[in-house]
């Protein structure tokens, strides 16, 4: 079995974790100049490691494998969040590269062909798996079209800016691939308060988005009377709270929902307001809640517009999410191999967050391994996985593609 | 009875208007410098007129009459909105202007005193009439400290780089004066409703304001499951609802209030957010009906916080303004000019709308006319009053004022 480098894969994950690096966080959001010096780096890393590199059209990094026959597809994604921390996405890639080198080193797995990937804009700075929906076909113009980050930034120009407007955006050939495999800090709190330490997931959930949009009347919060005001945020809190109150009787065990962005206008103290925006997002790892929650919305909206007064308009934000399960083949390769180096230490868990081999597992197996955040911290500079964690997932991963490729 | 004159009127009100013009409407914030250039612009007025002019330490511009014997204080204020109408405190401001004119061209009224003021940031850039609190001694060090715009511009800033920091302050001699009048647009729908001309004011509401604060914690919101959440988002949305639900059953006829103002951090579709600020006003012509939505409030922060989870602290907005009355002696004059011009047109009525006139009162008898406002509107570009209107409002207010000197 091949046995990887531990302080080379910690030296090489503070390294890129120093490309933006902010605090004790990451400022690299898809894009950005660290993002795109972090590409590059990362490139160059791949080619060392005897891939060939590609950064793709839209700013996806591929490392292809010079090995022949069937390959296995590794990685995550480099961008962070605004605010992000050093592991989400990074440990994925650096994991990736490890594995390329560890394979590579050892006679028994040397001819075992393995891609490397970092996708872009996991995170959402214009579109949520931007990089791995580009690789597998599922981006359409429609959804490309008008895509802009909360300052109004086109993602047409952040290609440009990056110099990748005319770069061709690389396909995914299934034919080439056993598989897709994502290692990932989990972004909760369940391994760490079950004692775990290694998580492989067995569903990601699903999650779809509506806008409200609230429109009434502006007016002088002295002099309208009451009866007369069309008060658009009057509206949102209603609709805001009904929902919480209506969704638990339709959730399931481990859905959740969100509604952690709202905008009033003008948001002056003493201005009725006219307009309002109110995003609610809900997830669950089947689609029946997920079916659930979006008639107990509509629903609310139409008994809330049947009054008249303020005019609501519910929007589906454009790119939902299907609840997807994991390839249970490749599962029990992660699983075998966690037991082998951490007996009685593992366990089966949903995801919770959104990840790129959400996408991928459309037209490839694919599989996720997770690993402890220390207090289930994640999308914040104080995000943290131990020492030992972060070696252990990426030999529990290196084992795992061994023995795929092997198969 | 003196006799104004409508076209210096409507010249002086549209030459104003044009200072910090944009489109139909005008921005001229307090301190700005449009507002200043407004300020010496009236001061120069005020001298042609025969008054002695000065601009105090902040930002009051004041015409002091040459003539002895008691005097009528008339005027309001000439700062606006950030997205102002052409006519809400310019209207007074030049109808005290045109009244000293007026009065001093009739020899029946010559040697009567009409001081004028344009009083400065009634419309709460920093504090809510800082001018008129100023002018009575209601500004404490307390109110004024850390006192900032919206964009974090200080009070202290404002006044250093409109070069007044070391002017001093005039302070109101109340024994010079019978009175204060102030004339202003209705910013209401009520007077064109009831087809009048003319308003007298008997009554200023009341306002207080509570902001609170939400405490949560900032969360991943596809790992972090509801039973574990601390959304200061959904505790918003909660506590605004049942205050829009309680406070009908407290409330007079006439109450208002308004949430006009959120703010959600991070405020992003996909974060759980940690900290919230929600802004609640309410107002009433009567101290009962403040009192009692100010017990509701606090009882529904009490009954929130005692569920635990998210933390809600309630914080008395810093200058709250007592209900008032306007002088019955005043009224009467203002009423009886408004019977003779437009007989049958006018009426009295409460002012929904704070003014400077609400807090001069506390040292001097004051009074209030209002002209109709084309379709209610204020604080807005497209406010607007009719001609004929503005001329019979100041017309009446001249009257006013020449028979309370005579008096």
């Amino acid at each position: 079995m091949p046995t990887i480098n531990p302080d080379r894969l910690l030296t090489d994950l503070r390294t890129l974790r120093s490309i933006g690096a902010k605090e004790r966080g990451v400022v690299r959001p898809a894009f950005s100049a660290a993002d795109m010096e972090a590409r590059r780096w990362l490139s160059q890393r791949y080619a060392e490691a005897g891939l060939e590199p590609v950064i793709d059209g839209v700013g996806n990094v591929l490392g292809r494998s010079r090995n022949s026959g069937k390959a296995l597809l590794i990685g995550s994604h480099s961008d962070t969040q605004p605010t992000g921390g050093w592991l989400d996405g990074a440990l994925g890639v650096i994991y990736a590269l490890e594995v390329v080198r560890a394979l590579g080193a050892d006679p028994a797995t040397r001819r075992m062909a393995v891609d490397a990937v970092s996708f872009q804009d996991e995170e959402a700075r214009f579109i949520g798996c931007l990089g791995s929906r580009s690789l597998v076909g599922a981006l359409s113009p429609d959804i490309e079209r008008d895509a802009a980050d909360r300052d109004g930034v086109l993602l047409e120009s952040a290609i440009r800016d990056a110099g990748l407007a005319s770069v061709p955006r690389v396909q995914l050939d299934a034919a080439r691939y056993a598989g897709f495999l994502e290692a990932h800090i989990e972004q909760g709190p369940t391994l760490e308060d079950t004692h775990k330490r290694i998580g492989v997931v067995d569903a990601i959930v699903g999650l779809r988005g509506i806008r409200f949009v609230f429109r009434g009347q502006q007016n002088h919060a002295g002099t309208t009377m009451m009866a007369r005001r069309r008060d658009a945020a009057t509206a949102l809190y209603e609709l805001a709270h009904r929902i919480n109150q209506e969704f638990p009787k339709v959730a399931a065990e481990r859905s959740v929902w969100t509604m952690g962005r709202a905008r009033i206008e003008p948001n002056a103290t003493s201005i009725v307001p006219g307009y309002a925006e109110l995003d609610l997002q809900f997830r669950d790892a089947s689609e029946a809640p997920l079916e659930a929650f979006e008639s107990v919305a509509y629903r609310l909206v139409e008994e809330m517009n049947a009054r008249g007064g303020v005019r609501i308009e519910a929007i589906r934000a454009r790119a939902p999410i299907a609840p997807t399960r994991m390839d249970p083949g490749l599962q029990q390769h992660i699983a075998s191999a966690a037991e082998r180096h951490a007996p009685g230490k593992w366990q089966r868990m949903p995801s919770g967050a959104f990840h790129d081999a959400g996408i991928v597992s459309a037209r490839i197996p694919s599989a996720m391994l997770f690993i402890p955040s220390i207090g289930g911290i994640s999308h914040d500079f104080a995000e943290d996985s131990r020492d030992d964690d972060i070696v252990l997932g990426c030999q529990v991963l290196a084992d795992a593609a061994a023995s795929i490729l092997a198969g």
